[in-house]
């Protein structure tokens, strides 16, 4: 460590949790740096509102540049990190070197396929602004290529919304989906017949929102069920096509749109060889949430391999929240000659919506159903979505959306937002054969 | 043309024009079918707030489906027209061939290079949504590159931004760009030497907005001068290379952003040839819009070749709402048995924002300068907005703009967005010799 300037720490994400940590490290006597790809922080648990066309992607991101300008020992690199010497304590992007005397590593989470073949070419994730974009993109073209399908069944499978996982994310997104098909889409296309339109979710358990109590989970089925979800359980996925789901039970779901929300992994910066891979993908920490062999390295978030009452700790901001602030406390402990202190999960609760004035939320006092949770739910995120402006503009999309029954962001934006996410609907058009043109009127 | 079925109207383009002649064609016992490659309608006024932050690209697109919902005789066709069978009075598209009894061309115009070469390959357009993000994205990783630049002739040219064309649309651009870079991102680059920042306006003739009073276009320049734009007036553009543009009288400016606002040509659809091209690549019409040798089919918007006191109409929304107002009746007309009615333009006057508190505009009536016509701009902008969500999101983003002098969308989406769109910046990447690292502290 060179004693010529003050102790540098890197962060290697913006996410919750790096950010925490940056936060709570200003003003600490020590230069923070923080990388991330993006120059922007992503509100990951609204994604889904974009994907379903009723908030604007800008919404729910915000400049990284604009949070450090609080944290005047803060400076940003926009850059992919793609090697760490951990010996030398540097950290490699494509064009340059950037040496730390403490690392934090808060590089979140991917898209989990479980070896199903097929799933990771053929469907859709949500997991980056980018995706929910794309997935707005793909689930109105499947509508605008279906109003001018004249074969029945191409006509079916654009209409079929295939959803895999029924974990939180699957069953908002469900919702969500259904309450756009079932209401704006339907004035939207009238020469549509809308019966034919399909929203599926499938759950290889046998309960919706598992790490819920058992009746939330039913509440939630029933509430799916009830607006029209078709909502499957012990629903083993086996393979995935250019064209459908098959399960393992040998049923085919023919569908032009599958989304995958069936899990996420660890997405830790290479090498992976040296961070003592664990449990899907994740960084192995001590209870410090250091690194066992690198007492200068952290991991928090998605990436930290943490277990809480024998389970490993879900992949949600509070606790990546909780552990940005542990680390950051632990490394001024450290600059201060105390060893750094275990990590304790404060569980606060969680709280999932289901759909309109429907939503589940349990804390360790209070478990609510219907319209408590869903007013929970959007007061909690309205809460915590950074920056006055977008809480503004988020509350009057909510209000608008709410008032009108409409979903205002029904774009569909350049082909170019696809790019490195397969569209089967454009991929399909190239079936038509050429020439072969259908007469409107 | 058949009798089995209510006569039908085809329009080719859901700009300004074709939407209004669709409203006005509502309810009227034809059968109307929109044309557009998009599903939304832009407002193409306040493209260049989406390429300095201020506003998301959603806030000004709106889904051209919701416009039709309050027109139940008519439909939407996403898609591009590929050609046009006058004599079969056929539209046809990729996959589709679309009969008319009227046909409404309102295809709008895009970027016209004047025959500078390199311009079409070197310079950043701003005539789309998409272009309009691509600029964003562009602008915000020039400076994300400077703050990383060791060498300074390289950063100074990634800090230097020329805007070719001193129209409105380049004035506009101009004064909002050096707002962004005086104001938010000096917060955001406090390592950037932001005296680096150069905001350069080429304007071709000896004033700017020369459709202006002289003093209009006086005080324009003025105010563009005193917030720190260069303006250049006899600045003639006769070539652009990948890092420079170069100007008749010998100078090189060397920037890595050239943004040209120079001038629009029409953009018709095929086969131009029997469209009877004029000036600009514009359609001729006769005085009541009428194709010369169609009565059937009409021209409105940027498309069409019309005169006023010996000028051509100018590029602008309320001469293709008038002219879409005015073919709507004329196909009326034409279905009762009666002959159509020249056009008659009524010149409602213009108005151009230049900065914060700073704009001009002029009526038959009066003429106004400063706040006056800055605050008359944004009336009119927002009150032609469509949708009310939109105009409230948009009055907000003003308002936050406003009171907190910050841009806010200052984000980089992911290069894809750049697919069709050259970009100097990340060309320039290339130069990096490999593994020629940087070492940060």
């Amino acid at each position: 460590m060179t004693v010529s300037r003050s102790p540098r720490v890197v962060i290697v994400g913006a996410g919750f949790g790096g950010l925490k940590a940056a936060q709570l490290l200003a003003r600490s006597g020590v230069e923070i740096l923080l990388i991330d790809r993006n120059n922007y922080h992503t509100f990951v648990p609204l994604l889904y509102q974009v994907a379903v066309a009723e908030l604007e992607p800008e919404q729910i991101a915000y400049p990284v540049r604009r949070i450090l300008r609080r944290i005047p020992n803060a400076r940003f690199v926009m850059a992919e990190v793609k090697q760490i010497d951990f010996a030398g304590q540097v950290v490699e992007t494509e064009d340059s070197a950037i040496s730390y005397d403490f690392l934090i590593l808060a590089t979140g989470s991917k898209s989990q396929y479980l070896g199903v073949p097929g799933a990771r070419e053929y469907t859709l994730p949500m997991k980056t602004l980018e995706e929910a974009v794309a997935l707005r993109n793909h689930i109105f073209s499947c509508f605008e290529q279906a109003v001018r399908e004249k074969d029945a069944t191409q006509r079916q499978q654009l209409l079929t919304f295939v959803i895999v996982g029924g974990g939180p994310t699957g069953v908002e997104l469900a919702g969500a989906l259904v309450e756009l098909m079932h209401g704006p889409l339907v004035k939207d296309y009238p020469t549509l017949d809308l019966q034919q339109v399909r929203v599926i979710l499938l759950q290889s358990g046998d309960r919706l929102v598992a790490e819920y109590p058992q009746r939330l989970g039913d509440y939630t089925q029933k509430q799916l069920r009830t607006r029209g979800v078709k909502v499957h359980l012990q629903a083993k996925v086996s393979q995935v096509t250019p064209q459908a789901v098959h399960l393992q039970d040998g049923t085919t779901i023919l569908a032009k749109t599958i989304i995958w929300t069936a899990g996420v992994e660890a997405s830790p910066p290479p090498p992976t060889g040296e961070l003592f891979p664990s449990a899907k993908g994740k960084v192995a920490v001590l209870p410090t949430l250091q690194l066992p062999n690198q007492p200068q390295v952290y991991a928090i978030g998605d990436v930290a391999d943490v277990e809480y009452k024998g389970q490993p700790l879900p992949a949600v901001a509070p606790v990546a929240i909780q552990q940005g602030a542990s680390v950051a406390n632990n490394i001024k402990r450290q600059l201060r000659g105390l060893s750094p202190q275990t990590f304790r999960y404060k569980d606060k609760g969680r709280a999932a919506i289901i759909a309109r004035n429907a939503g589940v939320a349990q804390t360790d006092k209070l478990t609510l159903m219907g319209f408590p949770g869903w007013f929970l739910w959007l007061g909690i995120h309205l809460y915590y979505l950074p920056g006055l402006r977008n809480s503004l503009l988020v509350f009057i999309s909510w209000v608008c959306d709410y008032l009108f029954g409409d979903r205002f962001v029904r774009l569909i934006f350049p082909q170019s937002t696809f790019l490195g996410i397969q569209s089967p609907p454009f991929a399909a058009t190239d079936d038509h054969q050429p020439g072969a043109k259908q007469n409107i009127g």
